[in-house]
């Protein structure tokens, strides 16, 4: 194995990873390549054995040193007897995991008595829709976020080290509390799924054909519906207070742009001023909200411009395209597709940076793609 | 003009077009390429006269002959009162208008008194982020969905010719009536804005840094959130009814949801299984619902697979990546960008059809792409 070409690991760490599904293989995976000593353990012996295969580190009853960090990548409802588990078997070790809510288990090991210095939750901001060590990449945590939640009791050294681990597998640390953790996942990942859903579900009600009116923005809301139920309400189940928390704000703006309805239902016209207002700002709210989501790579919220041009709808058309951008000298920023109903074409939306619009439109033209600018 | 070289037009159809914006402009564009006798009016003359430049038709002033169809582009709020005074001045014409309500529009109309067997409403599922003449294009309408929406006493003849309109600009027509197509867009649009609205309201109230974790999900689902609100008061106030009605089965939703996490946050083990089931069942209702928006050129929804590969950010990567998809023959039915933080790489999901994966992992890992299946 790798680990055994570097046994001791930078700065001499040991790390014992406990779960080997998709997250535990991948970052067993990378941090082999980073040249720590990956340990294995797993319920399963058969999917720890694959991990090991997968290059993610050596099985743990091949190991005989104590890990200095155990990473418990199980299934959320198991998390916190394992971390306290691990806590007590390796007396000297940090304990981390890696769930996707944090206050629940830190909760659960407050009353389970265990050593809370030598626990520091986190989460990496890191999937893919396939689970499984099959589905294990060494650079699943690459540019992801990944948060480090320590609770008040944690040990400087203990989030160094947890926050060691993060970095190595090419994640950007963010430190936050695990109640903090818990209202920003609610906010920018719980909450929209819920919203998705319940916008997806009324769908359920049209007449066949109504249907066929849906445009890209439902699309694009409804995306996230197509998730699954039993991991969401997992999830949903896992954070309850802080989603409810979310949610009950939301529900509260929905009521007020209810009434807001009804009032102009009643009333379209004279004295209905302020339930205009209503929509308004509940839409302004959201322009509001949606500007504080940050740009890419991190950075500030940049505006694009944007440079639509009309592609054919053959094999190839939009690498052609996307080919010329770039002879142009063009740095795409994003791109998005959209297809019309019954024609062989699509439309390109390319964001660019404002100042690369003229370049790219004349560039473009001159090979005689359709620009609309 | 154009329309002088045909000035019989289709089937000899003289239209005027009321209203000289982004819609009437364009779609004046598209039927005098299609041949039609057009001419443009607008409260404006200065609007007028752009759009004739644009070769959107001729100047109403200098035309003699009375209009077969009279298509109304004006805004919202003055589309009755204007649909009224053109079909008393044309008492020979068929009147329809293209605003994105249609029930409120009939209303007023009968309460006018107007001549119904003349006036068919309609709505081309067209626009773009920018307004104006300026922004008007010959295919704004190739593609999309055009609602044909006749009230009880439209006659056959009058429906006839909007639909051939809506034809000529290169729509697909669905006929439906006024309550069907308001209870549809309400679903599919109107209430998707709302949600996305609120979803991206709840992000004012994070800490800053918080916001960091935003992923793709919220990204998507907020998309729509940064429209204009101004637009939407008028949209939303204009189709109150259906979209209360829609807003209330969805907010009855939420408050089972509520109330299901409010059990599992008193109780989060015993006796909650119940609640769990709620929050299943929400989810799964939003799987249903999703699957039932039509696929890329409406056919029935189609499940892609999709190949993830590893892109360096630098002018020209992803063209040369899409090239390369392109000589390996296989058609992309989608494509999604997502960039890493602080990373100067990103993922594109390639989505292709199931038969097509092999091959292009195939071509692409020969070509040194970094692909994960």
């Amino acid at each position: 194995m790798s680990a055994a070409q570097d046994p001791a690991g930078p700065g001499g760490r040991r790390v014992r990873i406990v779960g080997t599904g998709l997250i535990g293989t991948s970052l067993g995976i990378a941090l082999v390549q980073a040249g720590f000593a990956v340990s294995l353990d797993d319920p399963s012996p058969t999917a720890a054995a694959l991990a090991r295969d997968l290059g993610a580190g050596e099985l743990a009853v091949d190991t005989a040193s104590a890990p200095d960090v155990v990473v418990v990548a199980a299934p959320p409802d198991v998390v916190a007897d394992v971390v306290a588990a691990e806590l007590s078997r390796w007396p000297l070790a940090v304990v981390t995991d890696v769930a996707s809510v944090k206050g629940a288990v830190l909760a659960a090991l407050r009353d389970s008595g265990a050593d809370l210095s030598r626990y520091v939750g986190s989460h990496p901001m890191a999937g893919r829709e396939k689970s499984g060590a099959m589905a294990a990449q060494a650079d699943l945590f690459e540019g992801r976020s990944w948060v480090v939640a320590p609770g008040p009791q944690a040990s400087a050294d203990a989030i160094g080290l947890v926050r060691e681990i993060a970095e190595a597998a090419g994640s950007v640390v963010l430190v936050m509390t695990p109640d903090e953790h818990d209202a920003a996942v609610a906010a920018v990942s719980h909450v929209p799924q819920i919203a998705a859903s319940l916008v997806a579900s009324r769908l359920r009600d049209l007449p066949s054909g109504a249907v066929a009116l849906s445009g890209q923005g439902i699309r694009d809301v409804t995306r996230i519906a197509a998730s699954d139920p039993g991991m969401w309400t997992q999830i949903l189940a896992g954070n309850a207070p802080a989603v409810r928390g979310v949610l009950e704000s939301l529900a509260a703006e929905l009521a007020a742009v209810l009434e807001a309805l009804r009032h102009l239902e009643s009333d379209p016209d004279a004295g209905s001023v302020g339930a205009r207002a209503v929509l308004a700002r509940a839409v302004a709210h959201g322009n509001a909200g949606r500007a504080l989501i940050p740009g890419k790579h991190g950075a500030a919220p940049t505006t694009y411009a944007t440079v639509i041009v009309v592609i054919p709808d053959e094999p190839g058309a939009l690498g052609r395209l996307l080919n010329d951008v770039g002879e142009a000298g063009v740095n795409l920023e994003d791109l998005r597709l959209e297809h019309g109903i019954g024609q062989p074409f699509g439309l390109a939306e390319l964001s660019v940076m404002p100042s690369a619009v003229q370049p790219l439109i004349t560039a473009l033209t001159a090979l005689g793609w359709p620009v609309h600018p």
